[in-house]
């Protein structure tokens, strides 16, 4: 499938440049699915597949959806080059109830390219986590880990999510989720009110060498808008609603108000 | 129509145990639908119709569509075995106009199943109420009352509201609905912030002796969240968006964090 | 295309009189679209065309989607006699980048029939503004300016509001939008929480002569319904999400409990 957006490049260029388009190594966005059917996606892929690099089917919505609607939709999204995987809820669920082997065989018999392992809610010791990267590669998935816990009463230093992260990419991780659920509020870097926590922030920037390896849940746009200004059109976002990746890809471009006006200051 | 969810159920089993399938008493979903078109009408079905059990077309939104579109509309979602009634508001003006047999009829005629009797607007006396559900029923249709007034001004003390529940059931109501709106915000169990009374919730479950008559409008996931925790992965939940639809069940059967770390709990 | 709503007319009369049917000259309601595919604008226009003036594709997203699907939904949109037309902050990048010749050319050789003319974002001067309102119209564009800032830092004196809307008016202008952004909070008319100021309201409608001239730009429920309550069920309104247009007609013909309580009380 070929998405030519050729039709107002001849007019205007980006506000904002240096945005990378596909393929690309950074710049990613996450939509998180949370039951799309198939004309939903057909008008997402259609509209934005370009601004799409993966699609999660969030929490355990995929257990529930009917299996062959969930073959043609896998078919479909791969249809377009993008990656897909089920919500990290599901393969913690699969974990403590001793399933890892059948959830990896059944979630590549399915259609899935990705995995992302997680533990948000359970708790799991390093040892199973480091074994649970190694044998999902094993199956080819590529695998993307999540760090941060969603309850915010289980909230992790920042110094200790900088040391996961580490760990998880040396371990074989091809990216690192840090968490913020889909509200985006009072969970990791975002205040009860969604707000950035800048102190953090900075330190995870700071600590990071590899930023490219972190795709941050931002569900809300002022927290899209503060990671693009802090760290560029090229940063990966996660936790986008279907309905805002073209309103996000403005936001990147400097085609919405809010970048635009950052574009437009003196520097 | 059948819709075969075997997918993943060889491999895991759902953290929160007992959740009823179709056809089932109690666990009912009520969705609220603002003007879903057909293609959205047809994602919503194929995705998730085995945990819908009515289709709520708000307000008076039903009276604003075409009629051929809106009679395609209740077909489709008959098909698939599920109730479809229009907003208690639109009932309540054709009360005030003096015209509910002609309302009645023309319900019938098009293809509604149910009928929710409200006086979330309007004053309606006790003798009016029951007697449209008396006609109502003559129809042959379900009824759902609702109890709870709109306006944050006009809320009812809880002991009122069990004794109209009460009155309600014994007067041919099936169930009968608490006004929750469509935000969850300072209206009826909610407050301001839309967080749950905890007395008040008490108090009804104290009083109201078959709670599986009960559904609970409660269109914010914390809501949601809590009674589940609290009356069980059964408990009947309402004005759930159709995009939440998924994102609900995987609450109710503990494939989600915020009910999987309950389910996960030392009990 | 036509769309026939007789169905319950028969039965009830809307407890809201003098709503306008199409054609009309106020009353318009103008969608904020974000990145609808064909199978969501299919469903808009089938469920709510008669109650659809304009469609504006938001921010610079009409920028970023294949020109084929662009052309398609603009000729899907433009059958049912629907204005439609790219935001404005487009326009603005446009103008900062010297190019609005061959926007203009663009926008009309792609199928746009409406423009909007801002500066809620970059500083323009009022020849600039005033020349590309005449360019604009040279082309057969209907025009639609917007006044008002989007950068809460940046906000204008409400009297300076009222010389600009007259100030466009006169220059050609068919209507002049008042900035609500998409969120509807601490911007212009509207408090950090959405609340509507009063003061400021009250200003504009004293001393503008025509009120059927602007269109409010007003997101929210609560926003919507004071507005009707104030100026009647034929106020314009804008940036309303493609999901609420059956609610906001609800909300201008009495069918939903907030105007509906308006219009039963003694007057």
């Amino acid at each position: 499938m070929t998405h030519k957006v050729k039709a107002w490049q001849n007019v205007t260029t980006f506000p904002l440049p240096g945005r990378q388009e596909k393929p690309r190594k950074e710049g990613l966005t996450m939509v998180m699915d949370k039951g799309l059917g198939l004309n939903a996606t057909r008008d997402l892929l259609e509209t934005a597949a370009p601004y799409i690099d993966f699609i999660k089917l969030g929490f355990g919505t995929s257990a529930l959806v009917n299996e062959d609607l969930l073959r043609d939709k896998i078919r479909l999204v791969r249809s377009y080059n993008i990656d897909i995987y089920p919500g990290g809820t599901f393969l913690e669920v699969a974990s403590i109830q001793g399933r890892t082997g059948e959830y990896l065989a059944y979630a590549k018999e399915i259609g899935f390219t990705c995995l992302e392992v997680s533990d948000g809610t359970i708790r799991m010791d390093w040892e199973t986590r480091a074994s649970l990267i190694a044998a999902a590669r094993e199956y080819g998935f590529d695998i993307i880990t999540e760090v941060g816990k969603k309850d915010p009463r289980d909230q992790i230093p920042t110094r200790e999510i900088i040391e996961q992260v580490k760990a998880d990419l040396a371990c074989g991780a091809s990216r690192v989720i840090l968490e913020g659920r889909e509200t985006g509020k009072g969970i990791g870097l975002f205040g009860p009110d969604g707000s950035v926590k800048h102190d953090e922030l900075s330190e995870i920037l700071a600590y990071i060498e590899d930023i490219s390896a972190i795709i941050w849940e931002a569900p809300l746009k002022s927290q899209q808008q503060e990671l693009i200004i802090r760290c560029g059109p090229n940063v990966n976002l996660g936790n986008i609603a279907p309905t805002e990746i073209l309103a996000l890809e403005s936001l990147r471009v400097g085609l919405r108000g809010d970048t635009l006006r950052f574009a437009l200051q003196p520097k």
